[in-house]
């Protein structure tokens, strides 16, 4: 008994934490509350009841159905519910008024045919891709005809079916939007403009988490590469929150379908005000976001580039990142604000990072191709230009320099094997390189010895873990290549938010 | 005349491709006729009418509302309609048996009360994630609730009207169940196992086509950069479908959710079929595909390395992306044909060219990073190991290698200036690095004047073409990194694809 009540505890304490995190939930259901109320009202007291009859429950169906969130998907669904019914009560009208007219036999078979046509032009037609946001109002409309033209035949006077009917959804729809607009009215277009702040701050932040973690990031705590890939990274809050962004591409699409279906009200009190832009702009911060995604594929890629070689660029990167990132939040508060100011100054800081970034790359490339820890080159056929430096760059770059000529004019093209070449690498290295090939092989386990066991393939075999080498150490150029793209994408995101303002008259800052 | 006959004739074609392209969309136009026109007989045949009443009338309403694409979206829909409506009809008579015993006067107001409580409970019960599915079911016990009690309390005797009404939704959807399954039923499992091999097919397309393009283009096709970011890249039909099938994500989703509910039949003749397995193995392609935009990206990035350097690896490239591409195609077909194969050669070829990649990429390292072509690098205060050589190493290697030490011992921390870093490319280079990087600066078009100016940030500046160098190189570094990237994760996609097989018990296909 104390378990159970334990539990109930629990739910109740779960379902409060539920309606703090947003009260409009709260607010919305007592909105249907008191909508279907009043509406019932109509037939519970005695004199509406009289003057429309048993055809008023229709409008509490219709304000059932019709209730939606936000004030422009209950415009939007009035009004296909409003259209059906009156295309279908005219055409119903209009059909039983030709049946009746051919005669006793013929009527029947006239609104059978009837039926089964509009059934199949109207599910044929909602098919149709452009009319699919409609879909709604081609079932109103067939089963409003269906409803009409059947009861019209057995009980007589479709026209006056048709008309008490229409009469009844009219008021309930009335009285829906009365309750959604008056009462607490929660705006498509109010939530539109938050959820693509919001987004805003979501990319900024995934990306100062990815990149802090990389760099942050010894390898020492990744114990399953393998399992990670689908994984849900319960360390990430942000770019959890960045991933789930992505996957409902969607929403912001329908927030603002419903969002053009509003009159305007508060903070957007222009008329036709540009809610696809808003889409816009969230297409383009989605393509930012993207790079997000490849910078977080890098960090838990199975091919590392050494903890040692990651931080070389520490600060670089981590001003790159942290202007892009305040870029990207001041453009967000730019929306947020509804106010209009030039980028100009953000975007050179992040163009001046980003380039001091590439600079830093420029000159310690050498870092990330060629071999270095190589005791005794003599036995090799090729050698690419290497040179023996420390890899703490970023506090002191004073060391030697240790560059070695090839031994002689190679012609091998880049195809042919090289059979001899030792591994070389320092202990801890060699170690973290052999156990991500390991784990590159992985799967499935009983393959892991067929392959290795195999020794080579023919002429062109060689030790796997030579040739991964450059990879490992190019990953960390990759992540370098990906953040500059990011910060190259910023510019299209800046030009969006710039047209969005534009187009809908943010106030011009002064600076 | 002629041209609203040529505009008609347009729209008619248009609506015969839609047909011919998925003839199943005309089907089941016909279908749903079908069954509006087998519950309207009932009510324009006398006998039934007669035995059911005017309440027969809501089994129309319930074809129209229940009939859907799919077998399992079709039981889905039914289970919320008879749920809700048992619920419901059970509560209308409790409460109105209970309100009847309190008197005259109450009865209204205990009726209003309930009606109040009924709407709140049921909007706030389907804004719960875990409910938020069976939305459709809680709309209907609102709404068949209120209608019971109302016209119960109008008209009498709401135990009646309650089972006329059951009886007659009980109607109404087993005309439309009956029609649904067996009238060229559309199974949505069997649409969901097209689709994921539809996505195999596409990924494995796109791959190709992102490669071929990379590696075919000279940079001469890109008068606009800026404007490409959200293009629809006319010219690349498998990117666009990739890139719909990320944004269909939730497809997958809906079908396994409706195929969940349909009975054993065709060649998934196994009970509890695993569904939820597609949806998995899905996002794990999904995955992969996020690999697939990343190298698009890289395709159609502002800084791009330059032809001649792109193809220096092409061979090996080319062979590694078409092994890739046909493991994943070959993965596709055997789900296709619910077949088991070891995937052990497929697999290890790809890691074999992937390796090959990597080996040249190792060799031939310093093409990626170092600066070549540089006359006389007397005046400059450090520079990086650089070589001179030719850049068409897939055909010939054997050229001079002219490496240079560094003059004297640097000192100089990565973000100290370099302050007469000379320009010193050749023409041709010189002017594609020139072009790349106005377009990075092309917005907002009065800001590049601005920019170029201002001549120097302190004494950080240096010419911006040298310090974008390194990173026009290393984006080829990039590109093939994404790859090996992709080829990474194909193991996690042969292990999902595996434990679906097991799963759902396809055959093993003897080699």
């Amino acid at each position: 008994a104390e378990n159970s009540s334990f539990s109930c505890r629990c739910w109740i304490v779960e379902i409060w934490r539920f309606c703090k995190e947003d009260m409009n939930r709260v607010i919305f259901s007592f909105k249907v509350g008191l909508a279907v109320l009043l509406v019932s009202l109509l037939i519970l007291f005695r004199a509406p009841y009289h003057v429309f009859g048993a055809n008023i429950i229709w409008s509490i169906l219709t304000v059932a159905i019709m209730f939606e969130y936000t004030v422009g998907a209950t415009f939007n669904r009035g009004f296909n519910r409003a259209l059906g019914s009156l295309l279908a009560g005219i055409l119903a009208i209009v059909v039983a008024q030709i049946a009746f007219s051919c005669g006793r036999v013929a009527e029947p078979i006239i609104i059978g045919i009837s039926i089964f046509l509009l059934g199949t032009i109207t599910s044929f037609m909602k098919l149709w891709p452009s009319l699919t946001p409609y879909e709604y109002g081609f079932r109103v409309i067939l089963f409003t005809y269906c409803l009409i033209i059947v009861s019209g035949y057995r009980m007589g006077n479709p026209i006056r079916t048709a008309m008490d009917r229409l009469y009844s959804i009219a008021i309930g729809g009335i009285v829906a939007v009365l309750v959604n607009v008056l009462v607490f009215p929660m705006w498509a277009g109010e939530q539109l403009h938050q959820e693509l702040v919001t987004n805003f701050n979501v990319v900024a932040d995934s990306l100062e988490e990815c990149v802090k973690k990389y760099l942050a990031d010894d390898g020492s705590n990744h114990p399953e590469f393998s399992n990670a890939v689908m994984d849900e990274f319960p360390d990430e809050p942000a770019y959890k929150k960045c991933r789930s962004t992505l996957n409902s591409s969607s929403k912001l699409e329908t927030l603002a379908n419903s969002a053009k279906w509003e009159p305007p009200h508060g903070r957007f009190c222009q008329f036709l005000y540009p809610w696809s832009e808003y889409v816009k702009v969230g297409a383009v911060l989605r393509y930012c976001a993207y790079e997000v995604m490849a910078l977080h594929g890098v960090l838990h890629s199975e091919i590392q580039a050494p903890y040692n070689l990651r931080i070389t660029f520490q600060r670089e990167i981590l001003e790159a990142t942290t202007e892009a990132a305040e870029l990207v939040r001041s453009l967000g508060g730019d929306i947020r604000d509804m106010q209009r100011s030039l980028k100009t100054n953000l975007l050179k800081k992040v163009h001046l990072k980003t380039e001091r970034l590439q600079r830093a790359m420029d000159m310690h490339s050498y870092l990330l191709t060629s071999s270095y820890d190589q005791p005794s080159p003599d036995n090799l056929t090729y050698k690419p230009p290497s040179t023996n430096v420390s890899l703490k760059l970023s506090d002191d770059v004073a060391e030697e320099f240790g560059l070695k000529l090839p031994d002689e004019d190679d012609s091998n093209p880049p195809s042919q094997p090289l059979r001899d070449y030792p591994p070389l690498q320092t202990e801890s290295y060699h170690e973290t390189v052999r156990i991500q090939f390991r784990r590159l092989y992985s799967w499935p386990s009983r393959e892991v010895d067929a392959f290795e066991g195999e020794g080579g393939y023919g002429p062109d075999f060689i030790p796997k873990m030579r040739a991964w080498d450059s990879t490992i150490q190019l990953s960390l150029a990759t992540f370098t290549s990906l953040l500059i793209e990011f910060v190259a994408r910023l510019d299209h995101l800046v030009e969006a938010v710039h047209d969005l303002s534009k187009l809908a008259n943010f106030k011009i800052q002064e600076l």
